[in-house]
């Protein structure tokens, strides 16, 4: 399993675009992580992953969801093995918008595990964040459901608090706060409070230029991991 | 909120028996708990507990799940405020059979806590049980889910790992050790490895005699209690 | 299994009200529907559904939803056979707030009436209207979802189409209009188009006075009935 | 969109087989639908089928799921245009292994129909299927759930009264009858019947030689169309 650098990047486009304009906004981020030396996490339409790999060489090319199974029955399911098979690295996993019980999470990372898929999950409240640290992913994603979406960033103090929690707990998972960041002003802000990542959905799709958008984002990380 | 005594028993008829069938079960526990003078938390079908409350005196009559919602729009949720303004004491979350996503369980826990509800909720991995009880509820079931149902009680290392796997992230939850448990002998075996509470459902309802099994089963767990 | 009459009215209150005020909200419905000589069906909360059985005569009480289990294992899962042996008459299924995959609905509507529980299925578009009325419950709520609770009536032409939509499969289904109906004149507008029931949730949970809400609702019912 | 000549067939491989080996079958299936000349939709992972698509001339490729929502938020979810932009020409919904619920397969159903896509959706009982057909997908696929994997094929009468179902409906719908299809008189079975399509998955991926398997079931189905 790969090591991520921190500070690291995501790119996470969910549903928003897909096909040349996925294609299109992933050479972008390979083109800025190379030349600022950033890790730099890439996720997409499961249909989409194969071309961003093919097309890209220095993304971290993740799956949005995945499930439990082992090869066999399992109409419509996601499948840790074919996802390795086509060079994809890691998966997040129990996204507001694809939330997995509890016993599902824990299986589904093991499984992740167990194919040297590297294992984001996502985690809302501060006891949330402590009960996913108990399950041991390599990164978190600490995100208040209700921002989602509304270009407003986490206050301070879920920041904190949130960070305190899953290192209370396993001080070697990785923290993304990324709620809400549109801006070079957020990413520092964010960095500045402890986390290890950040990046962005509508803060990035929604631009007018997204190469522009990147470029500040990117860089902002990127002058931050120099200091 | 009541304060449980340990070691404490459960009778959870899930969904085997309702109405008249219920309120025969209900009386011989609420019989023995007296005798015995043991606390014993007692689940049944939400519509059946207003009667299993009324005529019993010594049970401790929970739901077998509840939703999250405030009162408001939820058509066919359960309702916190309805369950307390009945009598019932406590609630079962994310049974294998009801499982929750953790951000319904971590938000059902707080509603139920608002409400002084005593919380139970079901895990089965280690991992599993270190996250739930980062979620602080005031009692665990740790169930093997393969076993549920089965007639086998898990195994000892099942159960001192589990405990282990609780207490070392909140001494203060009471943990029961209940799958497969059937026979004075079970109870014994649970209770000695550390278990505070055990109780059943199948090896109750498909004895021959309910009374019988009863009190075998609780006056073990009596026995032990005075020792 | 009881014939309902038409045209027949529905008090929902899902999950707003539970406990006294249910029973202050089901007395007053069950004194007018004696009154007004009118057929009213009463849902609640499960835990509430017995007193509200056992402090009126007059109304037809009804769960909010139900499972398709059969006695036996199925932790909070609701039991056809628990609520029949209460004297719930018949159980509301699918609705938007608690929606049902279709084997499931299909599963649980045969469980109903193999219990003589009378069944209630909601549906959204004409094409879900059809596709319901091909399992043959009892009766109908059509219903466009993005009207649920905003107080808006559905339009001539939805109450229209989704009629003949039902009627075209199986003309013996009773169809409830009910999405927004909060006045006399509500009720009439959908009893002319077709409807054989109505009612309401926060048009009557709402209303400054339960009794003077009521009383203008079922009166018009009445007065429709007589025309 | 593509019109399917009937009979056709299915290789839906599920779960059990991605990367190297899919395509291993994929290309096997090709050849062989070339050969006799009849119409194959052949299914896979997601992450499969941009190969799958690229290393074949004469397949259907079709996605195991699919969701309702368009372009924008949606972590995980399936989108309909991104398998369109790589050339996919269906999607299966509602299998067993992926119930949806009455609201959502009406939704999804029209957002792959809005996309050129064509449908195949799974039904169990004569009721369900005709409810099913009431939604006016292309396909269908009748197969009681029980019978799922077990290498026994349906009954006469379910075969027989599950088309009467359909056809009652909607007499344009193709239909497939698969449950436990793995020989060629299995074939034969189910097209004298009446059946416009079969295939399978187990009785396929679990043969000895994919090669010899596939080309007797599938020159079967040729001899039968030529008749």
């Amino acid at each position: 399993m790969r090591k991520i650098q921190k500070p690291f990047f995501i790119v996470n486009p969910k549903s928003y675009i897909y096909g040349k304009d996925i294609i299109k906004l992933a050479v972008i981020a390979d083109k800025l992580a190379k030349k600022y030396q950033v890790d730099c996490i890439f996720t997409g339409q499961l249909i989409d992953l194969p071309s961003i790999k093919s097309q890209t060489q220095n993304l971290i090319v993740m799956a949005q969801t995945m499930d439990e199974l082992k090869p066999g029955r399992g109409m419509g399911h996601v499948l840790a093995e074919a996802l390795v098979e086509k060079g994809v690295e890691g998966v997040v996993l129990n996204h507001a918008e694809k939330p997995l019980t509890l016993s599902k999470l824990d299986a589904t990372i093991k499984r992740a595990h167990e194919n040297n898929l590297i294992t984001i999950v996502c985690a809302d409240t501060p006891e949330q964040c402590r009960a996913v640290a108990e399950l041991h992913p390599d990164i978190m994603i600490c995100e208040p459901t209700n921002l989602i979406g509304t270009g407003s960033i986490s206050n301070e103090n879920y920041v904190k608090s949130t960070i305190d929690a899953v290192h209370s707990v396993d001080k070697s998972i990785l923290i993304m706060q990324a709620a809400g960041v549109s801006t070079a002003d957020d990413i520092n802000k964010v960095l500045l409070l402890g986390a290890d990542g950040t990046g962005g959905t509508s803060g990035i799709i929604k631009a007018e230029s997204w190469e522009d958008k990147l470029n500040e984002l990117m860089s902002a990380l990127a002058k931050f991991k120099r200091m």
